[in-house]
């Protein structure tokens, strides 16, 4: 296996668990001091449903970009892989993030302090997901053969960029509230599930570049 | 690898994990709180020990019905891969469910209602399976070479369209009785392991097709 | 991927992940419940390092004797599917029993008790990974080609008879005396590292077999 | 696959999981226990933080070592199948002596207990390490084809005493200070991602010398 093939493996073990590792969020009411019916409790658990779902849908569209970028790298040197390793240590903050988020999105003072730390995360695991781009687009050494360098270079706007101006404004709402915070952050994941990953990102443009040259 | 092959491999990774982490809802009696023997305090965790059998038979079942679908599939396009992250996270939920229902199933009041969201999962679950595979049977282009689009279109109702109503049928059992419903769940994972899955499944017949075209 | 080689890479998921797990019973001592220093402390905790290294040997020799196996055969069927799925299931359950066994290997009441549910459960692994093998060995259809049906039968006695009747021992030795269990499963694991895994077990032979038929 | 590949397969599965469960070791402070805002609370948690940022760094560079010895084997006896198990056992570890570090680095008297064991682990991980790497070296059948023996066995001082060396200062530096133990670790990383790395370590020499014999 070579060291791009089995760095794409880890990372996708990596994701795989941390993807998984949020169902831990959830937690099951107290039998001892549950007050009323469980029914009621499981229903003011909704910031924790909706929490998980939303950060489940944001490290599966990260997963499916990480393998776009991986697509188009023929070689790893020993900086992109460290890039990398800021990458995944983003995402795998995730569980604990979202464990505050829902943890505090109902909570009076501490809301939006947990709605910032969310976003924060996001925005550093954007920009590191950008930094990994913008580092291989600029080594044409580093690309896999017939992937078109000038194609590469010229979607970091679409395929970076956006995302990391997305998260930003993601922490600016969180300022203001919470709750539109998390919505937020789910209607980004909905966005890039239909939207621009359907439409064809740049990444899949370059390699279907490479596939007819 | 493919697009389809990494999709396999990742949820073979999700499925791996979300399978061991059930262990996870296994809880050592408190070395502090034990009134009477340890014997006696394990004894009382069958609820415990019920679902996790029956939440391990269940997600074993998926992996194996995962793949069988997965064999059918020779390329993968975008709603397939959402529609196939919708099914992983309601499995990545069964380990939180199957908690709830290992608490709660002594209960009085809370027992049903844990009941109902352990098979409302467990249908959800199914029903994103059934979209999966009848979004994949709609599309002879996604099919891999030598499946007979015929064959698979004909199976939906067999391979997805039964356990859908099965376990329809458990969130009505639910209603009535909590464990009751456990055993229904682990009547149907016996069932699903000896004799449909044994008997030659339609997705078994169309692999069959493919190979002595 | 082969049925064969995706059911070995989906049990070497399970396995890694559970061995993994098994560094979730380590609990660190809450700082406010603290008396005394934190070395002794920590030094009390000694029945969960214990635990947690004979745990870990143990798992670590069933993925070498799950891979030895797993070499053997050349097609998998539903029933050696199921078995297999058996035989993770009680794999999974070790962090558990490991868990159980660090807590009250101390305790006067429970030890035993938690020293025979970890040895049954061992017991039960044994018996799980017997039947695998033997169901395996006397379905020449489903061996590697070049696997000699004779030298696999053969060996159902020293592959898995043994081990089974050693783990039975062990839950006669923890009738009498936790610790002592402990020991006898650490000591069972190390004969496994050394001795009659290097000295070539007959899976090993039959490989040769076919390697050189 | 081969034992070699499947055994890499295991590790990496293993160290996967091992990095990632780093981030159960942040825990969400309490609502009801909150005393004052949430983001002083979170400030608190800065050890924490260090902790598990420096731990994801040592396990990544683990895994990327790990990675380049295996490239240098070309087959594997049950000695090295243990040693690497050994291995693999410092590893999952280190998300407990994390935990307990990160707990106990603002405590007064528990700090240094703290720094020692979690110093002490990783130096135990870098003596397997050096072990499994001393092994390889002296047993040129081992080695994978066209990698030179002499090369390999020349850089076991470089590869793996400078990081026995290094993790044995940090022991002696957390008997003075646990906060400075942590940066020392903190420092090693950086050195490793960066410096030896990157200037090509001899496994990497002895690996060219392969492609190029």
């Amino acid at each position: 296996m070579s060291d791009t093939k089995r760095t794409e493996a880890f990372s996708d073990g990596v994701l795989a668990i941390a993807i998984t590792l949020l169902v831990l969020d959830l937690s099951v009411p107290s039998r001892n001091d549950l007050h009323g019916s469980l029914a009621r409790a499981l229903a003011r658990e909704w910031p924790a449903y909706g929490s998980y779902v939303t950060s489940f849908l944001i490290i599966g569209i990260i997963w499916v970009n990480h393998h776009a970028v991986f697509e188009l790298i023929g070689r790893i040197d020993r900086i992109a892989l460290f890039l990398n390793l800021l990458l995944l240590m983003t995402v795998v903050t995730i569980p604990y993030t979202t464990h505050l988020l829902a943890t505090y999105l109902t909570a009076g003072s501490g809301a939006r302090t947990a709605a910032v730390v969310y976003s924060a995360v996001m925005l550093a695991m954007s920009c590191s997901f950008a930094g990994l781009y913008a580092y291989i687009a600029h080594r044409p050494e580093l690309l896999a053969e017939g992937v078109d360098p000038v194609a590469v270079r010229a979607s970091i706007v679409r395929f970076s960029a956006v995302g990391t101006a997305l998260y930003l404004a993601t922490v600016v709402v969180a300022i203001f509230s919470a709750p539109l915070c998390l919505l937020a952050h789910f209607a980004i994941a909905l966005y890039y599930c239909f939207s621009q990953i359907r439409s064809g990102p740049s990444a899949a443009d370059a390699r279907q570049n490479r596939q007819e040259p």
